[in-house]
């Protein structure tokens, strides 16, 4: 290990007040060393933390942040912030069970006052923040720290119109680095664009005076009139219009990587009785040559080789990419096949169908809400849309699949991928909701795959409904399960993939395969449980349950998801209302959070393995 | 009933291309008349309609809608382009069951080509559109209709992001009253009022002009300066800046109630093969004195005396208002109780908390987005917000109910009004998914008052909760209910209002009167149900029911909510856990969306009423 020479002895952040610049600057090295150690070895984001190393230590050197509030959008590009706040030496447990999470969590620092997730939500908090202090006459600035991406998120630009309006005092941070997890689109992110490549505003503005002062003998209708010019003029020296046309005073652009002229620019700032935004210009992945050239690549990662930034590729095939590939197939059958993604067409495998089809392709940045109704409005002229989304994130366009999609019933396909849990990222990125929102809309097919090989097939059969079809997919790939994939569906008919006796399992997606293990030990114990493939979650298969019912057979069903309002409530629900008397048990998760860890020991903890259908038989038995 | 000379003759909306600018203004004067007549005789939405006739009409003159595609945004403003495409003598059914809908229906009309209700969403879905026209060589225009108000809410402003970016031609009308139901607030508002004050910009231009014609012999140095100075001189020629920098193309203000003004400037963007914005004002209410006065009042109507404006002002206490009062109340003892409302606070009865505790309510327009997470922010400071919105808007922000609030479980209140039917609005403003998205919010509290005078002493208690709660009431009064209103609660436990025999009802809300005039007409058959207040949806009172259950009883639940993942789900999964063989019947909502009608009738169909209970009973039996 590197001897640091600040940062070894850090130890509260008030020291960062006193450095001179030449220490922040070592300090800033010493940082970047340290994350990418120590990032190379647990995995987790990287990019991004690189590119705020200066700005966090701007932030800490201007403000007081033991009166003052810190909030970071989206929250994983806090790693300097936790580094400063006493939690360097938690690092080597970043994001693993009971560890360091990867986002601010307000039970783990008293820094964290506001935990953070999902996009475009930290602006809203902090005006929240600051008009509590207001109203209690308390003394302390507020400051959130929003990339450009997370700005095109809806809620984002609702709470911009808010605090121009009503001018509470704040402070906004514009990260801007052109990039969300894929590079940025979008009208705003265009015209932050021209922003960045204006020469020096001031000079510019010295030039205007003096064509102004050329102007003679103007007469007096005409002062009015120039005073307009001028106002005009400001419109072009101000490089921020945007923002102060809704009411909000711009400052930038600023080197996100120059600690002095941040500082400058964040004490003028606080000076200001109403909102600011500085617009500052970072690197992602900055100090670190292989994520500056590839941050997409290092935004989060797994473990890799810090000395030449490779990672073990994962050579076995994933969920998103048997997508992808699926997509690129069926794309070239049917022309009316159109993908959306919400600034992740990389991570959620439409890259080469992004290639291959130029424009059939439409990233519409992070905004779910529009990519949902832009979807429904495709769907309505007939073409065929996939959104391709993470779980958690379609959790944003609620209200979209519901009214503009299942009112309507449009043939909307959803490609939700990390369905289920994700693990690393903890509670805000779990995908184990999506099942009781969407199974609680009329006119939804919810379907999950047993295996990687039913995607393509199941996006043919989803292709062919006249009706919206969510196909929900967990993160990375099978569990080597040795079952054919099916070919063929059935609205909402399932497969019988063994039989039994008294018991029958029936499993959701992956869930299929800890019912698979469970059987085969059970059989040692002479119990043979019969197991379902639930894959139609949603209409669940009544003629098959009626049957089971009316056989006797006690029922388990187990799915990835939290109990309330899932797969299992409707089964239970259906063999309530038969009212034969049979026995049933759901398992899933209770009504809890899941918190970061190995997604192989949540589920154990959670008793969603081959453990927990056991002991559930056993119950039963 | 008064002669209508154009429109009593009017067959086709081709008609409307042929007629002179005067021919058009007598349209306009004699559709005002029929709307004021009709909307006076049925209730509906009254003051938007108005204000759209002369647009409509010039949309219609303009465009061939035969192959063109409207969109009109929330979709209440749409009775004019009903009544031009062949549904006018089906007026006096609207809004009644079986009737005519108060927003665009696609089985309605071929006209009619995407549903709206929830606002900002008629940018998405027509640029949705478009995209498939251009995808599919096809030759038509696309036109969204959207209010100023609607413009603030998140997913309109991702739209605009999106169009502006990737420029797919296609036409936004911004629809400018300067209203929302409330009037409008936020940045953009006041953005856009600045350019209506402004005078008259050609001639401004050319002033403008002038000026720099009198610049003399500029240095060779400054001439590109002067493009910049030109360039900076655009922005406030052209009003519309915070648009074009987004990369939309502006016309406007054109004044909207001017057909030729409306039709030349319509003609003009047509021709254009990018996206437009043309920015038109409009008057909410216009032409009726009584609409124009008061908008805000004639937004949403019942039937009223057309010769004098006067309405039933309804003299019988409703929830809203009874939460206004109590919100009065509570602020009074408590100033740490503040109130969010997007952009509805009139309707939903914080009037009076408004103008007593000014800096203590926060209108955030049409944000629910934004309104929840800075609930959530005041909250991690202390404060306690109330965030008071319609059951059916609240679904725009599941996602952060459940992140910003429920992870972090913050003390948010949320009350919302309009929870279970609302009858007239129909489909989407049915307040009855509630429940079941926030059931399966971890840390969430739901409550439902079985009477009016029991909304005071909920908020009290839940301004005392360290955890979210979400209080539900439903539209409009009581149905006189002869009960003694609970003053204190306990989290989890219900009310025993009977007691009975074998079975137990446990209903949530209005259905406990469903489930008294059940008992007493059972009573005379000598069967005596149990009815139980299930006044607390989440968390249930496992207690009770566990009391129940080993006693053996049978239980029906009711509640105003779909049956999917709704409250009787959850009591069903906790007995089904209790494995004691209770038989249970759930009453609530199908798996289907409610249409339009009279609340009554429309509980009375879906079995959700005094007889519904009774059969269940008949059949428990």
């Amino acid at each position: 290990m590197n001897m640091r020479k600040i940062l070894d002895e850090f130890k509260n952040i008030s020291e960062v007040k006193k450095m001179s610049i030449e220490e922040l600057d070592l300090l800033s090295q010493e940082i970047r060393e340290f994350l990418i150690e120590n990032v190379s070895k647990t995995g987790g984001h990287l990019s991004s933390n690189l590119g705020v190393v200066e700005l966090t230590i701007s932030l800490y050197n201007v403000f007081d942040f033991n009166k003052d509030k810190l909030i970071w959008d989206v929250g994983h590009q806090s790693y300097v912030h936790k580094m400063l706040t006493g939690r360097k030496n938690q690092f080597g447990t970043l994001r693993q069970y009971g560890g360091l999470s990867g986002f601010p969590k307000r039970s783990e620092s008293p820094y964290d006052h506001f935990e953070t997730g999902h996009s475009s939500t930290s602006i809203s908090a902090a005006i929240g923040m600051a008009r509590a202090r207001d109203l209690k006459n308390e003394n302390f600035e507020v400051v959130s720290v929003i990339g450009d991406g997370a700005l095109t998120g809806g809620m984002a630009l609702e709470a911009l119109n808010d605090i121009g309006y009503r001018k509470t005092k704040m402070i906004i941070i514009l990260n801007d680095n052109q990039m969300s997890i894929d590079k940025n689109v979008g009208g705003i992110s265009r015209y932050l664009g021209k922003i960045r490549v204006e020469p020096s505003y001031n000079k510019l503005k010295s030039d205007v005076e003096a064509v102004l002062n050329k102007i003679p003998n103007i007469g007096k209708g005409m002062a009015k009139t120039l005073e307009r010019v001028k106002n005009g003029i400001k419109q072009m020296v101000v490089p921020g219009m945007l923002f102060e046309n809704m009411g909000i005073k711009y400052f930038g652009p600023i080197d996100g990587h120059n600690i002095k002229e941040l500082s400058r620019t964040l004490k003028k700032a606080r000076e200001i009785d109403e909102p600011v935004i500085i617009h500052v210009i970072t690197k992602k992945g900055k100090g670190y040559s292989f994520a500056e050239c590839n941050p997409g690549k290092f935004h989060g990662v797994g473990p890799f080789d810090c000395r030449n930034g490779e990672m073990n590729s994962g050579k076995t095939m994933s969920y998103s990419k048997a997508f992808g590939n699926a997509m690129v197939k069926l794309g070239g059958e049917d022309n009316s096949l159109v993908a959306i993604t919400a600034a992740m067409g990389e991570s959620i495998g439409l890259q080469e169908f992004g290639e291959k089809y130029k424009n059939r392709i439409f990233d519409v940045g992070i905004a779910e809400q529009h990519a949902v109704t832009l979807a429904a409005g495709m769907a309505s002229q007939g073409l065929k849309p996939v959104f391709a989304v993470y779980s958690t994130f379609l959790q944003r366009a609620y209200d979209q699949i519901l009214h503009d999609v299942c009112i309507q019933k449009l043939p909307v396909i959803l490609a939700i991928d990390r369905a289920g849990l994700v693990g690393a990222d903890g509670e805000t990125h779990q995908g184990v909701f999506d099942l009781s929102y969407l199974c609680q809309m009329p006119n939804m097919t919810v379907m999950a795959p047993k295996k990687i090989e039913e995607i393509e097939p199941m996006l043919r059969w989803a292709m062919k409904e006249k009706s919206p079809v969510a196909i929900r997919y967990p993160r990375g790939g099978d569990n080597n399960i040795e079952l054919e994939p099916l070919k063929e569906f059935k609205k909402g008919k399932w497969e019988v993939i063994v039989d039994g006796e008294d018991i029958v399992v029936i499993a959701v997606g992956r869930m299929i395969y800890e019912a698979m293990i469970a059987r085969e030990k059970l059989l040692k114990s002479g119990i043979k449980i019969g197991i379902i493939n639930g894959n139609f979650v949603k209409p669940i298969d009544e003629e098959l349950l009626k049957d089971l019912c009316y056989k006797g057979k006690k029922i388990i069903t187990i799915e990835d998801n939290i109990l309330n309002g899932g797969f299992g409530s409707s089964v239970l629900n259906y063999v309530n209302k038969l009212n034969k008397g049979n026995k049933i048990i759901n398992l899933g998760f209770n009504d809890t959070f899941i918190p970061h860890g190995a997604v192989d020991l949540l589920f154990k903890i959670n008793g969603l393995d081959a453990n927990g259908i056991i002991q559930s038989v056993m119950k039963m038995m």
